[in-house]
């Protein structure tokens, strides 16, 4: 019995052995696509794409075919029948984690896949184009291609479950799409209230701090305006002085400009990439600061875990959070103006003329005219978002017709935001996913504020506790800290409490864990009424 | 029949078209493996090592499985048994080049090459501890296990073969180690008394146009020393000012440094890396010449043949000899610094105290005290080659003992170029290669020299034969074109006989086709007696 046992255990071992191998392989070829991609984004020359376009292919069909294989089938049964209690929990993540891989990319026929990805590809020039020429009828033929593709999709994975929840699985596997709406509802049904009180409020916040192009003053005048054209290199400097001082591992990383910034790698070489226009300075301020969550979370995965799903960040959501809560919770705080404009002005010594205060309050406008998801502010933000779930969640589920989509677009607009979009260009033509076939995706981006919202409140009072003794009291205890640029106790929890699971929790109980209840709107929309309410002098906030 | 025949060629094509696809998939992997070398030399951050290894290891892993799977040997001998006729030129040659790398790949047990790599990874910090403290014997058992294990891999390949010549075939695969031989033998004989006369010549070369480190000169005096440390953003500029004027497509290549220049990639995007020194303007303009030759052959490439042999560039000596014939041919020679170096002065104002025939003088100085291969002339460069070839073919036919080497190195460099180097770390610890287990490589230096002397000449030839209508004409149709910054005549030979054949033809067919005769010394000994005939004013030159 106890050789049989040894044996058993012996195989197991080996068996467990050859998967994680495999696993790591794939693991690898992603990572090396993800270097590929960084590249062709941040270094490579104009014609380089043929090439590239292939070895991007060639990687994907090769990653494919390995997670796809029967071995990799027979590898899973083998150790899921396990009975022995041998394989321990993170070697069960692991399997649980591929599994779910295997089984959605085993479920879809090849020339499915191909064929989703050639559309996309053929409708990402339409979009532009119809984008360009206003006309979203150039668009529809291809976004119901698209629609019909991605319903067929979903069905070959789960053909009894709803296909917008198959999709919506896509990006975020463990979150219930009924939690994503529950979350969704409670924004809608709070911000449109708010941000109608922020627009009916007569305070005067100064908007224009970082704004604007003008000549330099010399009559004294402290009006709270900057003036002159932000040079780049100084703007670059300036975007390293906002990673130095919020922790940073330049040994891991690195910093480059990008059209559209974003932040990719492992947990040896998160890289970030940021943009600068000369006219807008804290928009590259708060989009640095928004990549360094990124890949500050990256940078905080565990090093044993790489290769395997214990070394990679959970999924889009738990991503989000960590960028949000940088640039939202710290970098839109007063406390971190009242650190980091004195580092801004040895670069551009022209914030003189701009207080604390004043940088709090450009940094925190609420527009009145937002037409645009991307350059919406931290409450309008949301309703954009409600938007696009509400429509693409009915596209797919057969609710909704393509040709209705300008007019419900423009009709939710109207509703929620007091605004009708003139044109299909600055309305339901202006975001590039749905011309990648992604549906299911947008609604990320506010889980991911409010997980955000609701980690930082939990790190505060876990830190308040350690240092009070009790933690149901103060709020607040990371404003001193970041006044005087020290991030530790807050890094070092978003470390223990997130970073170094890799995905070895499910995301409900990595959020259980972390804060003590499941994901809520609730300290998303006590801070969003707390901050704008006393911004915006309102009474009822 | 003909139904036969048409089948019969229908699946002819199908083998292809199987086999083709094949060989683009290991393309393409070799060719991210490429990107991911080119990012951890230029712009990896410090701690990304333990995660590209990883990546490295799997896409060559991927690539050795695909090239040596029964199925590319099936493919292969199918291919090769296709008596029909059918299979053409292009195609014959992409199974010649396949099957050669095959047959290499699948005769040496995995075991080995893995032994091989992993000793030769050990072997790199002991020689590098070896030369730091100039201490041979610390090296001397690694190297004699490289030495075995090489011999050894030699023996899979080819048990018959002398072991020496199957290692050199893996650099150079189709010159016979015997003509590399004969072409070294030629240029020992006749480079050692050449520089002897130029080490006895009186002539007073201009040696300090851009060497040193001195103060602004303010009084005037114009002794052709120019001035000042060198900015490494100017030098950067003047770079890209080199690219520029050679005629380099910025669309399909970029400029990066790095410690150990080097360029890499495809004919889409065909890199160049170079590096700066304070103290060495000319250091670096040669270097970015020398980078320039190698990117401009792999830009050269025709883009039908990506992902196969025939839009890849011929072996070690072909792209060398592109290298050399840019950097000695055209960027040593007179009228190229009478089209360079005023536009150098535009970045470097000081070098107005240079006259065009200083630069040439600075640039083809021949060194008394030439003990270091890198920082070798153009004559004393091919002694520093001839030595290791002789050594370490005598070590790999196990005619010479690992321990006699450092005796044998340094009798040979007093023998060939009258000095006698005091240390081993100047000595035979000079060089990475034999730690990284390549022997075999370094003749391929001279050979690229020596054909890039007979290609320069082959062109001048039909460029002059063009112009005049007579092939036997002058030679020199290239200086007026050169000092005007005309490059396009050269260029478009090179495309026309080198470029756009890849791997179309074997090596010597390739230097025959393109020079009407086989791979030849003349050419490169005529050159040099010629040019530093004149310059130090030999009597019998």
């Amino acid at each position: 019995m106890a050789t049989d046992q040894a044996q058993s255990d012996a195989s197991e071992a080996d068996t467990y052995e050859q998967f994680e191998e495999r696993v790591r392989r794939i693991s690898n070829i992603g990572n090396a696509a993800g270097i590929l991609q960084w590249d062709q984004e941040v270094v490579m020359p104009d014609d380089g794409t043929p090439a590239r376009a292939q070895q991007l292919s060639a990687l994907s069909s090769i990653s494919h075919e390995l997670l796809t294989a029967d071995e990799t089938g027979d590898l899973l049964e083998e150790l899921e029948g396990d009975t022995s209690g041998d394989l321990e929990g993170e070697q069960a993540a692991v399997v649980r984690e591929i599994r779910r891989k295997y089984d959605r990319e085993t479920s879809v026929p090849q020339a499915l896949v191909e064929e989703i990805s050639a559309t996309a590809s053929n409708a990402h020039p339409k979009w532009k184009q119809a984008r360009e020429e206003d006309d979203f009828e150039q668009f529809a033929p291809t976004l119901e291609k698209l629609v019909e593709l991605k319903r067929e999709y979903a069905n070959h994975i789960d053909p009894d479950a709803d296909p917008y929840a198959v999709l919506f699985a896509d990006y975020e596997p463990y979150i219930d799409l009924e939690t994503a709406e529950r979350v969704l509802e409670r924004l809608r049904e709070n911000l449109v209230p708010l941000i109608d009180a922020v627009q009916e409020s007569d305070a005067d916040l100064e908007t224009e701090a970082f704004a604007g192009v003008s000549e330099p003053r010399s009559d004294g005048s402290e009006d709270g305006t900057s003036s002159g054209e932000f040079d780049d290199d100084d703007q670059e400097a300036l975007a390293r002085d906002v990673l130095d001082s919020l922790g940073y591992d330049w040994d891991r990383g690195r910093l480059d400009t990008a059209p559209h910034p974003f932040s990719s790698g492992t947990q040896f070489d998160a890289r970030v990439t940021t943009r600068f226009e000369e006219d807008d300075l804290l928009g590259s301020i708060t989009s640095t600061i928004h990549e360094f969550g990124h890949a500050n979370y990256t940078q905080g995965l565990p090093d044993e875990g790489y290769g395997t799903p214990l070394g990679e960040a959970r999924d889009l959501s738990v991503h989000e959070s960590q960028s949000r809560l940088w640039e939202n919770h710290v970098g839109r705080s007063r406390p971190f103006w009242e650190h980091f404009l004195p580092i801004a002005r040895e670069r551009f010594p022209e914030l003189e003329a701009v207080s604390p205060e004043e940088a709090y309050e450009a940094a925190n406008q609420v527009h009145d005219d937002n037409l645009i998801r991307v350059e919406a502010d931290e409450l309008t933000y949301h309703l954009h978002i409600v938007i696009r779930f509400e429509i693409e969640r009915d596209l797919i589920r057969g609710d909704l017709e393509v040709a209705e989509v300008p007019e419900v677009w423009n009709d939710k607009y109207e509703e929620y935001l007091g605004v009708r979009p003139e044109t299909d260009a600055e309305g339901c033509l202006q975001d590039i996913h749905w011309s990648h076939g992604d549906f299911g995706y947008f609604s990320t981006y506010s889980l991911g504020s409010v997980l955000g919202a609701q980690l930082y409140a939990a790190a505060e009072d876990d830190i308040a506790a350690r240092a009070d003794g009790d933690r149901e009291d103060d709020r607040g205890p990371f404003d001193d800290q970041i006044r005087e640029g020290e991030f530790d106790d807050l890094n070092g929890w978003l470390r223990e409490n997130i970073h170094q699971h890799g995905k070895r929790y499910v995301t409900p109980d990595l959020i259980e864990n972390a804060t003590g209840e499941g994901l809520t709107a609730d300290y998303f929309l006590e801070y969003v009424e707390s901050k704008y309410g006393e911004l915006y002098d309102l009474e009822d906030y």
